[in-house]
């Protein structure tokens, strides 16, 4: 699904509904990263490539929005979101990265582990949209599930309109193996990417 | 004006008039900046001040609009932004106001940095809508004056519904000093701050 070679395992549904504030908690600070995280990439690339600022600023603003959202959703439910831990799932994919990564490579590879976080959480919201008992959160789930579709579809398509489809194909198949190795070493946790 | 207290020299104008281009890439450097540091006064200090989060959003916002809003006025003439230098005037009030900044300060001495740098844009701003001779350009500062003008407001009533009125007048009247002394020793030149 969405390129992911590793399916999140069914009980991580369990993980989560045993532990909604853990999740809405963690989702807030990872819609407020991917906001930033957007901004990032037009402040390091956008004038090399200015073809990436617009969709990225529209996307920073989208993300905002979510995190805006997921904030509400928490306060509904006498949540307070606490300062957000290191990200596990994120910084490693980061590191593995950068590792081989040479500078021009940089942004090919920040584009495309940005699509395959999109893609993860694509699939995880997929399995609350279906498997939360609660309707509304579980709607809520599913609308923002197909925004993280287009994410994903966002995040390789300006990849290959800068490096072709060849070459954006390659490099996501060794980072998605990656991805999927990460994925698979993290405790099954009431969190998005955990 | 705005709190500040040193008068921007006139002839900062004509440095601006001989040089549209450099204030342009500027000050598309200087919005997306805002836009990121309203972002991470939020990721740092929003959790612990849940009433700062809503307002810098949508600040955020508001500052990535602004941003397009100059890539557009640099395309149509022709200008292409290149990557930001560092931004001297920047640095060197958030240095001052690091110096001694307890950590429980540093959130006030940021909203306030913040204030005093959205003050001088808006003094600023405000000169070249009455001294450029594009008419177009000079509506444009003058639109952007007055969104200066109502952030400058945003920054000081943030500050002081957490810590008052007399603790944020104090502190505030500390740091425009400095930005007074820095704003002097900086070469006149064609930047929104230089």
């Amino acid at each position: 699904m969405l390129g992911l070679l590793k399916p999140t395992d069914p009980a991580w549904v369990d993980a989560v509904k045993g532990n909604l504030e853990a999740l809405l908690i963690d989702h807030a600070h990872c819609e407020l990263k991917a906001a930033q995280s957007a901004l990032s990439i037009v402040s390091r690339h956008g004038w090399d490539h200015p073809e990436l600022a617009e969709p990225l600023l529209e996307l920073a603003r989208e993300e905002t929005e979510h995190f805006r959202d997921v904030l509400k959703e928490a306060r509904e439910r006498g949540i307070r979101v606490p300062p957000p831990e290191p990200d596990k799932y994120v910084s490693a994919l980061m590191k593995e990265a950068k590792r081989d990564g040479t500078p021009e490579r940089r942004l090919l590879d920040r584009l495309l582990v940005s699509a395959l976080i999109e893609a993860r959480s694509c699939e995880r919201f997929q399995l609350l949209a279906e498997g939360l008992d609660d309707p509304d959160l579980a709607a809520f789930y599913d609308r923002l599930m197909q925004s993280e579709a287009r994410h994903y579809r966002l995040f390789t398509s300006l990849a290959e309109a800068i490096w072709g489809e060849e070459i954006t194909r390659e490099r996501f198949s060794v980072l998605a193996a990656r991805e999927a190795t990460v994925v698979d070493r993290l405790a099954l946790g009431p969190t998005v990417h955990g």
